[in-house]
């Protein structure tokens, strides 16, 4: 299995290529935004595509042709300006979306935020509102397709070290996780097809990750 | 017909309520963000109803009860901050769209801008693309929906004095026109069925208002 990372570059995307070259059958191609970003992934032997997501679909396209799934884990974290949110984390998600489309991929894994409902839109403060929203009309916008989507909903990401344990379930209290585990978790989710068309919370726990979005 | 329009303190509103407000059958609702603007509207004999944007949906569902259209004319234009641009421009035209279909108000007319395609995007410089990609995704929301919808798009908006003659189509070519006749654009929306799921551009012209947008 071949997949493409949007947001390699990214702490959830590094761990997650690494994660995916360490397994047999599978490779990743990084994407990445310049050139200076490609030696730590072709020191793990994956391939790379630089690509600017802010740019044209095509070129996105281009980056997930031949390729058996999508993941896209770009995202400013709603700490970069407000502009990078609307550009990064909701459009550049969607021309994502419709360039997995437009190369007949029909796996897509997202990395959405902890919670992007309606509620959630309406209790965040103001410095946040304008990242929860970003992340909901992308989670919209992959629900309306016909992909075999998987919406991952993390909670408070963290750089600790992981612990391959996690609670995944469509509705999980709120708590930390750290970023090593959601990119086991984005593995798991690839490798295992009764995720597809589902999404869900993980936050830490004490179940094994495979385990974990079994139960989802 | 009973018209709420939303955004109503903006240039384009004011001049809007104020031309229903001077056509036999027909009246507006003016929806405002504090008590303080209602008095102009009080003055032109139309109704206020004091509605936050980006608060939730119900509120906005109540003020369009009744109503017979609802008129989408709030926004940033681009020049205040991005967190208001993806706050207003987008999240609160669709919740603006989300609460006529929950007031079951079929007529839904939206000032859009000039041009929101994908194309449009790409192209934008990066202070101006927010407020592309903003606008677009409610574009979008609003051709999805059931909605007996209109989207006007106009050119590069100007305080002159309105010359009730515009030129309009799908694609005209780019130049300047008055809010004034903007607002007038849309009163003959209202008025005229054959608007029903149509988009057009609008900029300044010498064909009277309803005939021009006859032609689209």
């Amino acid at each position: 299995m071949k997949v493409l990372v949007v947001g390699a570059n990214g702490q959830i995307g590094k761990h997650l290529v690494s994660f995916i070259q360490e397994t047999d059958g599978m490779e990743a191609k990084a994407m990445i935004r310049k050139q200076e970003q490609a030696s730590y992934f072709e020191d793990l032997g994956a391939e790379t595509e630089i690509v600017d997501l802010e740019g044209d679909i095509d070129p996105i396209a281009k980056a997930a042709e031949g390729a058996d799934a999508v993941v896209f884990t770009a995202g400013s974290g709603g700490h970069t300006g407000k502009d990078k949110t609307i550009m990064v984390d909701l459009d550049g998600a969607v021309k994502t979306i419709e360039a997995a489309k437009a190369a007949n991929v029909k796996r897509f894994v997202m990395v959405s935020s902890y919670d992007t409902s309606r509620e959630a839109i309406q209790e965040a403060n103001a410095s946040f509102a304008p990242y929860v929203i970003a992340k909901h009309y992308a989670d919209v916008w992959l629900r309306n397709t016909d992909l075999d989507y998987t919406i991952v909903h993390p909670g408070l990401l963290t750089n600790d070290k992981g612990t391959r344990n996690v609670t995944a379930a469509s509705e999980v209290e709120r708590g930390e996780v750290p970023r090593e585990d959601i990119a086991r978790v984005l593995l798991a989710s690839l490798q295992d097809e009764t995720t597809v068309g589902k999404e869900f919370q993980v936050v830490g726990g004490s179940t094994p990750v495979a385990d974990a979005i079994k139960l989802v």
